[in-house]
C-alpha cells in the first residue's frame, strides 16, 4: 500500500522491524507506518528466518530486552531504534561489539518527565493524594482540618543527573525559590548550580533528592542505605528514573522506621508490582510509571523515531545516538 | 506574666481580643502571646461587658464571621487584624460605616497558595491522586498501563484575579511553558500578559482557569455556566480562592455531562461537605481547603499579624490593610 503512496517516488519505504511486549503498543493512528514499512511479529504471520536475516533496522518499543540472542537472529542489524529516554534494557556491549548503532528518545520525555517530577515532588511535601484520599473517604466533615504539609520554596533540591530531563526539573524548581545543586558523571562547565563529588555528599546538602540518571552498572542502587542517611528524616527522594536506581529494600525500611520524610515513585525494582508496606503510607506518592504519558510526548517521540530511521536509511547523523562506553 | 518581662520595659502589651471557632486556633508555641496579651474567650472564663467595651483590637482567627452584631458588643473596636488572604467573612460595609479598619494576610500565604494551584493542575492534567489510587488499589499489575494524562507545556492559562497569589501563579506556570492570560479588576499596566475584559472572553481563550481573586458581591459565581461553556469540553478549572466563587451546582453538572475536561477544588461552597457526584470521578481532585497549610505559611503569618498589630498600637501606617470600597 505505501509503496503507491507518490511520496515515496515508487520507492518500496525501508523494513523496520517491530521489537516489543505483546501489551505494549503505539497507540492506533501513529506516524511510522506512513514512512517505513513496519513488521511486528506479534501482528503479521510469522516471520521467515530468511527475512530476519536482512533486517538492517529494529524498533524496539517500550522497555523490551534486546538480549546477544536477540541479536543472533538478525546478523545483518546495523541500528536499533529505541522508544524510551532509557535503553538499560538493551544490551549495550554487545552492540557496541557488533557495531551497531543505538537511538533512544532524545528529549522528547524530558518535558513531560521534568513535570512529573514536579508534581511528585508536591504530591509528597503538599501530600495531594494524601488530602484527595481524606475528602473522598469522608474524614473531613468528621476529624477536621487535615494536617500540614510543607512548602516547596526554599528546599534545597539536589538533581541525581543533569541531562536532558535533570534540567528541565532545575528550571522548573528555580521557579519556586528552590536552591539546586547536582551530581553527574561530570561536573557541567555550562552550568552554574552547585555540583558534588557523588551522591553521599549531594544528599548530605539537600532537603529533596530528584532521581533522573541512566540506569546502569555505575548508577545501579546509587540511591543506597549511605545516601538515605545523608539525607536525614526530613529528606524527600523522587524517583522517575529506573526502579533500580534506588535500593527499595532499603527505601522501605528507612521509611518505615521514620528515618526518610517521604517518597515519590514513578518507578520500582519489581514493576508492576509496589512493596505493599509504601501502600498504606500517607507520605508516599505511588506512581504507575506514567511519567512520560502523554499524548504530546507520544507525537513528539515518533517525530524523534521517524528522524533517527530517516538518517539512518539516507546515512545522515543520527539525531539521538546513545553513548555506548 | 508578659509584664514582667524585661523586653516590655514594666509597660503592659497591649490587649487583643480573640475572634475564633472553637474548632480553630493558632498551633501551639505561637509567638503572638510573647508580643499582646491575648484574651480569648474560649479558654479564658467569661470575659465582662464592661472589658469588651474597652477592647480596641480584635484577632479574628480563621473564617470566623464578623457581624453588626459582633461589633455592636465592641464599642471601642479600632482594628480588625485577620488571618486569611480573603476576608469576605468581615462584614466590611459595616467596618467601613464604624471606621474600623481590616487587615488581612497580606503575602503570607500567596507562595504556598500558587504552589497549590499548580500542583492541583498537575494533580488532575497528569492525574496524580488518581494514579496513586490505581497503584494502592492494586490495578497496576491486574489492569496494566494507566491511561494517558496530559502535559501541562503549551497550555493556555487564564488567571482569574491578578493578586499577589495570581502573580505568584503566573511567574511558576511560565516556567513550564505554558501561556498566561487574566482577568481581573482593571487592567495591570506594569503587567505584560494579555488582559481580557471578563471572564467568558478570559475561558475562551484558555485552556485552564485558574480562580484565585477575592469572593465578594461582584465576583461570587464568577465561574458560572458562561464561562464552563467558553472554557469548553477539555477545559479544567482549578479553585484556591473561595467555594462561592464558583458556581458549584452547574460545575458538577458540567462534569458529569463530560463538559469540561476535569477540576481541582481546594474550596468548596458548603465546606467541608462536598459534592457526591465529584468523589467518584478521577478528572477531578479534591482537597481540604489546606492551599495555604504549611508550617512556613504560618510562621509568615505571625510576622504579619504581629507587624499589624504593632503598626496599630504605635500609630503607625498597618502592613496590610483591605481596602474596604
Amino acid at each position: 500500500m505505501a509503496a503507491e503512496n507518490p511520496n515515496f517516488q515508487n520507492t518500496d519505504p525501508p523494513t523496520v522491524l517491530v521489537h516489543r511486549l505483546p501489551t505494549f503498543d503505539f497507540p492506533p493512528g501513529n506516524r511510522l507506518s506512513t514512512h517505513f514499512h513496519l513488521l511486528d511479529p506479534i501482528t503479521s504471520p510469522p516471520t521467515s528466518p530468511v527475512l530476519l536475516h536482512s533486517i538492517r533496522a529494529l524498533l524496539c518499543v517500550g522497555p523490551v530486552p534486546v538480549t546477544p540472542e536477540t541479536l543472533n537472529r538478525l546478523p545483518s542489524l546495523q541500528i536499533i531504534v529505541g522508544s524510551s529516554a532509557g535503553v538499560d534494557h538493551i544490551d549495550l556491549t554487545e552492540c557496541r561489539r557488533r557495531n551497531i548503532a543505538v537511538t533512544n528518545a532524545g528529549s522528547a520525555f524530558s518535558e513531560d518527565t521534568a513535570d512529573y517530577a514536579v508534581a511528585l515532588l508536591f504530591g509528597v511535601l503538599r501530600r495531594l493524594p494524601a488530602g484527595d484520599r481524606y475528602v473522598r473517604d469522608g474524614f473531613w466533615p468528621v476529624n477536621g482540618d487535615f494536617p500540614l504539609g510543607f512548602k516547596l520554596g526554599a528546599k534545597r533540591v539536589g538533581i541525581l543527573g543533569l541531562g536532558s530531563i535533570g534540567s528541565e526539573v532545575a528550571k522548573r524548581l528555580a521557579a519556586f525559590g528552590c536552591s539546586i545543586a547536582y551530581f553527574s558523571r561530570k561536573k557541567k562547565t555550562s552550568v552554574l548550580f552547585p555540583y558534588y563529588e557523588n551522591a553521599i555528599d549531594l544528599a548530605a546538602n539537600s532537603d529533596v533528592l530528584i532521581v533522573c540518571c541512566a540506569l546502569n552498572d555505575e548508577t545501579h542502587h546509587i540511591v543506597n542505605k549511605d545516601v538515605m542517611v545523608a539525607l536525614g528524616k526530613e529528606g524527600v527522594i523522587i524517583n522517575v528514573g529506573r526502579g533500580p536506581l534506588v535500593d527499595e529494600k532499603q527505601l522501605v525500611e528507612f521509611l518505615v522506621r521514620g528515618e526518610l520524610g517521604g517518597a515519590g515513585l514513578d518507578v520500582f525494582e519489581n514493576e508492576p508490582n509496589v512493596p505493599k508496606e509504601l501502600l498504606e503510607r500517607d507520605n508516599v506518592v505511588l506512581s504507575p510509571h506514567c511519567s512520560v504519558a502523554t499524548p504530546e510526548s507520544f507525537e513528539a517521540l515518533q517525530d524523534v523515531i521517524i528522524a533517527n530511521l530517516k538518517a539512518f536509511f539516507s546515512n545522515k547523523p543520527l539525531l539521538s545516538p546513545v553513548q555506548k562506553d
